[in-house]
C-alpha cells in the first residue's frame, strides 16, 4: 500500500483554501498511484480555530468542507483530521475527530488524550473519546491516532488512559498519528524520543504526519516521520515546509537499515527558521506583503530587520531611524550599515521637534517636575506615533522588535516600543538575540559588528546603558529561564546560588509587569513557555511583589 | 449549630492579607459563638490564581497558609478553599479542595466538575475528584461541595458524574457549598435558579458561601443564599460587598416562611455597583488611588468618569480635555458641566500644535497622500502620548472609556484612545451605556443632558458621526449580541431578519479586528461573553472575512 504523508500549511477559517489544497493533494497523489493520503489534525478548519469552534456556522462549514473531500476519495484514500460533533446527550459537544474518507463512505476515529496545558485548550471544546478501533484498509489493520494519543509512553502522569494500548491488543500492523504539534526549540528532540518509544514499545511501523506553518504565535515545524517497525526512522520530511512524500507500506514492515535518525539542525538555526516561517505566514495570512518598523542601531532591531528581509524580501520591509538628543552617533550609522547590507530600505525622521513640542504644551500639566521616566516614554511613545502614521498611510504592519528579557522585567514603553502587529523576538531572551545576530552573520556581517558589541542602551537619557538599571543578561536571562521555563520560585533559586537581592528584585519586576504584557502584541513562540496564550498570569496578583 | 458565611474579598497571591482576613474572622466567629465559619472556593491563595498554580512556591504558601489557618481552629472550625496537591502517580497535579480545620486535624473534600469553558480553565491545573464522603460535625452530616459541583441538577451536558447524586445516598442533613462565581448581570437569577433546584430535588438546607471583590476583569458579586430546606431563602448577603453572617442551623431545618426569594437589584443597577466594584478593587489591589482619563464630551467617557468618581472618590480623578481642530464647542462645555457636577478636577490641553509638528515632521514620509485614517489615529495617539504623560508623572492609572461595540467593529485607535490600565465599559454596548447615564442621572443630572442627546461623534474630522462608517447602534448591538453572546452565525442572522450586508460587514468587522483586541487593557467582565480571557479567537484566522 502507497501512503501519501502530505505535510501541509492550513489557515485557520479558511475553508476555501484549506480545501483546495487538501483536494489537489489527494488528485496528485492519486495520479502517482498512491492508496492513501494522510493530512494532519484538524486540517479542515485550522488549528487552534479555538473559539471558532463555538459556532454551529463554523462547525457546518468543517462538515460541508469534509464531504467535498470526500466527494474526492473514489479511486483514493484519505485521513484528514476535523472537529465533529458529539451527538451523545452527555460531555462536550465536539470530538477532535480523524476522517476516513473512502468511496463515499466516512469513518470517524476520535481523539482520547486532550491536551489542556500551556498553550493548549482542548478540554474547552472536545470530549475524550473512549472507544478504540482499528482502521481496516487494503489488508493492513492500521492504529490511527491523533497527536497527544501516543504522547503516553508509560511516564505521563496526566492521562489514565493509553489509546495505543487499547489497539494494540486487536493487532494492528501500522499506526499512523496525525498531529498539530506546535515547535519550540525542544520539540523536534522530544517528539522524535516519544515516537521512537512508541515504536520501540509496540513493534510495528509508524507514519507522523504534522503540519507546518504559523497560526499567529504557534510556529509549527512540519518534520514528519516514517520509521520502520524496528524503530528506524526510514525518512524524515522538512522542517518549516510544505511537503508530500509517499511511502511503500511494504519497506516499513521490513526492518529499515540502522543508519537512520532524523537530523535535525542545531537549535539556532531552528530558532532563526521558525521566526522567518512565523514572520511570512503572519503577513500572508493577515493579506499583508510590508512591514516597517524602528531601527534604533541596537541589536534588537537588526536582528528582527534581517529576519524580516528573509522573510518578506528586503523590498518589502522598510525601516525608520528615529533618533533625539540622546542618540549616539553610531546609532545612526550602524543602523545605516545594516540597512546597506540587507538592501532594504530606510528613512530617518528626527523626533527631537515633536519631544519640545510636548514639552511645551505639557508644561502647565508636568509642574515642573525633573525629567524621569515619563520623558523617557515621551520619546518612545513620539516614535511609536510615527511608525503608526507611516504604516497606516502605506498599509505597513509594524514589527514589534522588543525581546524576551526586557518583555520579562519590564524594560519597555507601552504604546511605545512595544507596539507591533507582531514580536518577532519577545520569546528569545538577550542572550539569544546575540547568538542570532551571529548566525545570521555566519557567512558573511550583515549585522554590524559595532552593534553587536556596543553595551545595550535604551538612549533615552544622557549616557544610558540597560546595566545601569538591570542586572547584566547573562544573570537575568538565567534566572528569567529558571522562573519562567521551569517555575522555580524564590527560595530554590536562591539556594541554588543566585544573589538573594537579584533574584526579588527580578521576580518582583515579572510579576509587577503582568498588567504590561496583557497588551503586547503576539509573540512568535519558540520556547517551552513564551508570554502569551501558554502562560496566564493574573493581574491584580500580590505574588512576589 | 452556628455558621457564619464569611462573604470576603481576596487577593490573588496576597498571602498576608487572605490569611490575616480569615484569621481574624475566625476569631471574631468565635467571639460570637459560632461553631463553624465558611469561607469561599480557593480564598487561601486567591480565585483565579492562574499559571501561580504551577509554582511549587506558590503551593507552599499555601500550604502554610491554611496550616496557620488551622492552627486558630481549636474552639472553633472552619471550612476554606485551597489548592492541595494530588498525591497519586496518575492525574493532574492538583485538586481544588475545600479544608476542613478544628482541633489540630485537617480534612480536604475535593471538587469533581471542574468547569473549563469561558473563563474557566480549571482543567488546566486540577485533577476532578472521583471520590464523595460527608464531613460529620457536630452530629451534623453535611454535604460540602464546592461551587460548579451542584451546577448539575440533570440538564447539564457536560458532566457525566452528579456529586450530590453521591452525596444524597449517605444522608445528609445539610448542604454547604463554597464558591468563586463571577458576575455577570445574568448571573443571580441563574444561580438563585440552580441552588433552589439543588435545594427542592435533595429537600435539606443549604448554605452557600460565595466570594466578593474583583480580580481585574472577573467581577465576584458576593449575595452569599441560606435556603431553608422548602426551598425558601432565609437569608441572603450583599451583593459586591464583605459580609459575615451568622446562621443557626436549628432554624434552617425547620421550613422556613414562604416568603422569601432574594432580592435581585435591577440589570442596570447590577452592572453599575459591579463597575464600581471593579474599578475601586483594581486600584486597590494594584497598589494605586488615582485614575485619570481623557474626557470629550461625549456618553462614554462622561459615564466612565462617573463610575470612577464614584470607586476612587471625585478628588482621586483628574481628567484631560484634549480638544483639537475638529471637536465642536458642546464638547468641552459638556465636559466641563460633568466635571463641575461631580465635583472632581481637570485640564485642558489643546493637540493642534502637537498634531501640527507630527504632520511637519512626517510631511517627506507621508508623500502628499491625503487625509485618511492615518490623521485621524495621529490625533488619538497624541492624546493617548498627554495622558499617559501626566499619568506616569503623577502615578495615575489611565482609564480607558471605549465601549463594547466600538472594541467589537475596531472602531477605535490602538495605541491613541484604546490606552489604558482598565477597559471600564469594554463589556458594556453603546446602548448599554446609554441606560447606565440615564441611571446615573437618576436622582439628579450629573451626566449634562447635552452629553446624552448629541450624536455619538469621534470628532476626529470635519462634521463626523459614528453612524457615517456604522449601523445605528440599535441595530448593530442586537447583531453583536446576537454574533457575539449567542454565537449565531451569518445565517442565522440573515434569517432572522437582519439584513444581509449590514450582518456580513458586522461579522467581518468583529473578526477582522481581533488583532486590535489582542492589545486591549483588561475589561470589567458584566456579560455571559465579554472580550478577554472568556472569548479566545485566532488572529490570522480568515473566517467570515
Amino acid at each position: 500500500m502507497k501512503i501519501v504523508l502530505a505535510q501541509l500549511n492550513y489557515h485557520i477559517g479558511n475553508f476555501e483554501s484549506n480545501t483546495s489544497k487538501i483536494i489537489d493533494t489527494i488528485h496528485r497523489s492519486a495520479q502517482e498511484g498512491a492508496d492513501l493520503v494522510v493530512f494532519a489534525e484538524l486540517a479542515i478548519g485550522g488549528y487552534p480555530a479555538q473559539d471558532f469552534l463555538e459556532f454551529d456556522d463554523f462547525l457546518d462549514r468543517c462538515e460541508d468542507a469534509l464531504r467535498q473531500i470526500a466527494s474526492n476519495c473514489q479511486n483514493i484514500a484519505c485521513i484528514v483530521g476535523t472537529p465533529i460533533r458529539n451527538n451523545q446527550p452527555k460531555g462536550k459537544p465536539l470530538f477532535n475527530a480523524a476522517a476516513f474518507c473512502y468511496q463515499n463512505q466516512i469513518q470517524y476515529f476520535r481523539k482520547s488524550l486532550l491536551p489542556n496545558y500551556d498553550v493548549f485548550d482542548e478540554y474547552r471544546y472536545f470530549e475524550p473519546s473512549k472507544s478504540f478501533n482499528l482502521l481496516h484498509f487494503k489488508g493492513h489493520k492500521i492504529a490511527l491516532t491523533i497527536c497527544e494519543d501516543i504522547w503516553d509512553v508509560g511516564n505521563n502522569r496526566l492521562y489514565t488512559i493509553n489509546p495505543m494500548e487499547e489497539l494494540i491488543v486487536q493487532h494492528p500492523d501500522l499506526m499512523i498519528n496525525i498531529a498539530a504539534s506546535p515547535f519550540n526549540y525542544n520539540q523536534a528532540q522530544t517528539r522524535l524520543k516519544v515516537l521512537r518509544a512508541n515504536v520501540l514499545k509496540y513493534k510495528i511501523p509508524l507514519i507522523y504526519v504534522n503540519q507546518t506553518g504559523a497560526q499567529t504565535e504557534l510556529l509549527f515545524d512540519g518534520g514528519s516521520l516514517i520509521f520502520h517497525a524496528n524503530g528506524n526512522v526510514k525518512q524524515s520530511l522538512s522542517f518549516f515546509k510544505e511537503e508530500a512524500v509517499m511511502v511503500e507500506t511494504d519497506d516499513l514492515l521490513k526492518n529499515g537499515p540502522d543508519k537512520d535518525i532524523q537530523e535535525i539542525p542545531d537549535k539556532i538555526a531552528l530558532i532563526h527558521d521558525a521566526l522567518v516561517m512565523g514572520i511570512g505566514d503572519y503577513f500572508r495570512k493577515m493579506g499583508f506583503s510590508k512591514a516597517i518598523l524602528g531601527l534604533s542601531g541596537g541589536i534588537d532591531s537588526a536582528v528582527t530587520l534581517a529576519l524580516a528581509t528573509k522573510a518578506l524580501g528586503p523590498e518589502n520591509v522598510h525601516s525608520l531611524l528615529l533618533p533625539s538628543q540622546f542618540s549616539s552617533d553610531h546609532s545612526i550609522t550602524d543602523a545605516v550599515s545594516l540597512v546597506n547590507n540587507l538592501g532594504s530600505t530606510a528613512e530617518t525622521i528626527a523626533i527631537e521637534p515633536l519631544f519640545e513640542a510636548f514639552m511645551s504644551q505639557l508644561k502647565p500639566g508636568l509642574k515642573g517636575k525633573p525629567f524621569d521616566v515619563t520623558e523617557e516614554n515621551i520619546q518612545a511613545r513620539i516614535r511609536g506615533v510615527l511608525l503608526m502614521a507611516i504604516s497606516n498611510k502605506f498599509g505597513y504592519i509594524l514589527l514589534n522588535t522588543s525581546n524576551k528579557s526586557e518583555s520579562a522585567v519590564g524594560y519597555g514603553t507601552l504604546y511605545g516600543d512595544m507596539n507591533g502587529g507582531l514580536s518577532v523576538l519577545g520569546d528569545v531572551y538577550k542572550t539569544g538575540v546575540y547568538e542570532l545576530a551571529h548566525y545570521i552573520n555566519r557567512e558573511k556581517i550583515i549585522i554590524p559588528v559595532n552593534t553587536i558589541l556596543k553595551p545595550p542602551s535604551a538612549e533615552l537619557r544622557p549616557n544610558q546603558k540597560d546595566s545601569d538599571s538591570l542586572p547584566d543578561y547573562d544573570v537575568l536571562d538565567e534566572i528569567l529561564t529558571q522562573y519562567i521555563e521551569f517555575r522555580k520560585g524564590p527560595e530554590e533559586l536562591i539556594s541554588a546560588g543566585y544573589d538573594k537581592d537579584v533574584v526579588k528584585k527580578v521576580l518582583r519586576l515579572v510579576n509587577l509587569n503582568e498588567y504590561k504584557r496583557k497588551q503586547t502584541p503576539p509573540i512568535l513562540r519558540i520556547s517551552p513557555k513564551a508570554f502569551g496564550m501558554g502562560r496566564r498570569m493574573p493581574i491584580v496578583g500580590k505574588y512576589l511583589l
